[in-house]
């Protein structure tokens, strides 16, 4: 690899020279004009790499989340790699599949790196591995309280999802959430949903299904619990289901369809999450829909703050207001 | 930061016998135990961006696309990301949106940070402006010759939807493509139905909607596209239609169900790429599936040949091959 002495070689000038010229401090014009041409010629670029090191800056960031394979995920990437180039970052990816050693692993390699910081969003306890010290920003969850934390507001997404179905008809209310997951993000979102049936006297049942990741498993609980709203469990006219992801809402839409169950004139459903497969496609659930671009504009303003050391003392909870997106799988009002 | 002199202070060792425990060299028992535990007080980490300059091996792996924010790239990310872990390397992604002048800066960036090479999607001619003794691999397009490419066969995915649509009874044909991108990969489908077409005596039109990225004139487009179908034009019993995406198929089909057009009764869409949302769901679209693990699988072992310095001589250019993905679009045989 060509390096600074082969150009001041080149160029018939001192190293000194070289380096101030990269440096952009004064030289003469003969010597810069001379170490230009040697540049070009040898195509010469800098060590940025060295450089960094050397003050100490360096400029990635490491981005770890379960998958980047779903909508929600892709989206959130999308935000994330657009906002840190902004600031003039370089976003490392780290898929974890939500497995902890994998994390763990994500995270010591940062630490080696010497990385800029880290923004996480982690299903497992990673945060309480993380030296403090290390710029590091959370979405979703973040139980040690010692990173900042940005989330959508699940608890109200859940109160939204049930006074939307209320507003148009259902009478009666099913929460479908996970079995094994038991994260901060789900049970909000089934808090929020079961307070708002029971301040407003609204019959509900809650169901599960596994995790996607068992997908035997899954398809075959998806079934039952269609099983039980066509048979006379439910009497599904005038249900209203709210699903904890948009995920488990589409699978359960196209199970109920294959029955011959109507959606939306006999049962509604709401997901979580709002999932668009593009930029300008949208999903046809009706959705709460969470602010992705939102989160990952503080995420990274936090992140920038942190590595900055502004305001390492104050460690903010930031939560964003959720919406309701009307889809094909609630009535229109 | 704490550094090596800090941890040989602690442990009262000389700077040599701190070198020698990291490098794995035999030290004075007692003096392993020491540097052990000032190395767990002082929680130093090695720092590992330093030693990859030493050594000239950094592990960074630039990975250009247009975007992760539609489902085959972000099944393509997940794959790439994947593999590349297993290779030992880390991704630093760099999302283009098709910017000529981003998708060069990104390359500037990667020669300046001497990172390990890089893999790039790009549909500008960016090839042409790499130097060639940076390791790359072009995924779908490469004009220039210089890099590896791997591609799945578009060719033989066009004549596969022609002949899927005609083993379903279509009768008459119509291709749709974009107005305005004109990549291999496009230009490729489009020949390969078209001459399945020609080579079978079958009827079919082409017709073309604009990018994706303009919304309002796309679904102008859709729209005309479709009043032609519903009209007297094309006579729509027994339509088969290719698209060349699962974007603009999935259009198509919404906007057909709203006109009453049943499909795959009345008319049949294969779209190209394979949509999945996520690793367990699918879309309804029939399509044209791309191999995206093996593309990923394919592309690492390539980077990383060419990393390795193991045949720099040949070029390879790997063509996958396509297969149909039956989904609710055509018809069931």
């Amino acid at each position: 690899m060509t390096n600074m002495k082969d150009v001041a070689q080149e160029a018939g000038v001192s190293l000194g020279s070289v380096s101030n010229y990269l440096n952009e401090k004064k030289i003469r014009p003969d010597a810069e004009e001379r170490i230009k041409n040697a540049i070009k010629k040898l195509h010469y670029v800098r060590n940025n790499a060295a450089r960094d090191l050397r003050t100490n800056g360096s400029s990635y960031v490491v981005f770890v989340l379960p998958t980047v394979w779903t909508p929600y995920f892709s989206e959130l990437t999308f935000w994330i790699q657009k906002e840190l180039d902004h600031y003039g970052y370089k976003a490392i990816l780290c898929l974890s599949e939500n497995e902890y050693e994998q994390e763990k692993g994500f995270v010591d390699m940062a630490e080696e790196q010497r990385v800029a910081g880290i923004i996480s969003v982690s299903y497992s306890n990673l945060t309480s591995h993380v030296h403090s010290d290390i710029p590091l920003v959370s979405i979703e969850k973040e139980d040690t309280g010692l990173f900042p934390l940005v989330s959508s507001d699940n608890y109200s997404g859940g109160e939204i999802a049930a006074a939307e179905l209320k507003k148009r008809q259902a009478d009666k209310f099913l929460f479908i959430g996970a079995d094994h997951i038991s994260s901060t993000a789900m049970t909000a979102r089934k808090s929020g949903f079961v307070d708002y049936c029971n301040r407003n006297g609204m019959k509900y049942t809650i169901d599960k299904v596994p995790s996607t990741h068992h997908q035997e498993e899954f398809d075959i609980q998806i079934k039952k619990i269609v099983d039980n709203i066509a048979g006379s469990k439910y009497q599904y006219r005038n249900l209203g289901i709210f699903s904890y992801t948009d995920e488990v809402a589409l699978s359960l839409y196209k199970e109920l369809l294959r029955r011959n169950i109507k959606i939306p004139e006999e049962v509604q459903i709401v997901g979580f999450d709002g999932w668009k497969l593009s930029q300008d496609q949208q999903l046809s659930i009706s959705s709460i829909r969470q602010p992705v671009k939102d989160i990952a504009v503080n995420a990274v303003k936090q992140l920038d703050k942190r590595v900055n050391r502004e305001s390492t003392q104050d460690v903010p909870r930031i939560m964003l207001p959720v919406t309701f997106l009307q889809g094909d799988t609630t009535k229109t009002i």
